[in-house]
């Protein structure tokens, strides 16, 4: 399923021209036109899920063994330090393109894209809550 | 196999207490001690593997399954507006322990948990460079 108003759908199936750096019958990984950093690419699936939870299994852990494998060629070509794997689910964390992604950062020293979070403290009292509500669905 | 040294070793494997969500054979998932947002959980695989680079294929795409298990039930349980999946590999990409993990980030409306980037551009000669260092590899 394609849905026609999609743009990523647009880009993956190659109705729209992007920066392929991989293609398959099912997936293309392009370069971001808004990089964090220096070989910011997105995976898409050229099938239409909004998101993690519409995404079927089989299809998504394909994308995850692909994004290592893109992980470890871009790192040897283009000698970053780091890598970020970064996949977003709605508004909320951040999602702008209802197309299911995942974004593939790679990372270099002192490179100031950011991309972490001021850690909190896990209290006695979230915990219980987390653990009671995981229990109880 | 284990690191005697890694703590990620020390928890997954059950010799340090934790909050766990889920564990299997292969895997532990624990409250993140330092949470971005309420329910911030890691996925731990029991074996060591320091990051995406050497944890086995097969391994990493079962993690990532789990990953989409795990959301959804964390999505159920807590009312999350949003989620991130968020892989970090390096001191230059934000990894703290050298003990593959895979961060599940409940986010909820005005969070203000961050985990976003500013987003530069990809000029034409990025671009041109980028393409022409993965086409050499």
């Amino acid at each position: 399923m394609k849905d026609v108003n999609c743009i990523f759908c647009k880009i993956a199936n190659g109705d729209i021209p992007s920066a392929t750096l991989y293609e398959d019958d099912d997936f293309r990984v392009i370069l971001d036109l808004g990089p964090a950093t220096k070989g910011h690419a997105l995976i898409l699936p050229k099938e239409h899920f909004a998101n993690l939870f519409e995404i079927p299994e089989e299809l998504e852990t394909r994308a995850f063994a692909l994004a290592k494998k893109m992980a470890g060629k871009m790192k040897d070509a283009l000698g970053c330090d780091g890598f970020n794997i970064v996949q977003n689910n709605g508004i909320a964390a951040g999602q702008t393109v209802f197309h299911f992604h995942i974004h593939l950062i790679p990372r270099y020293d002192h490179d100031e894209a950011g991309i972490s979070w001021k850690p909190g403290t896990l209290t006695e009292e979230a915990k219980e809550e987390i653990l009671s509500k995981m229990r109880a669905n």
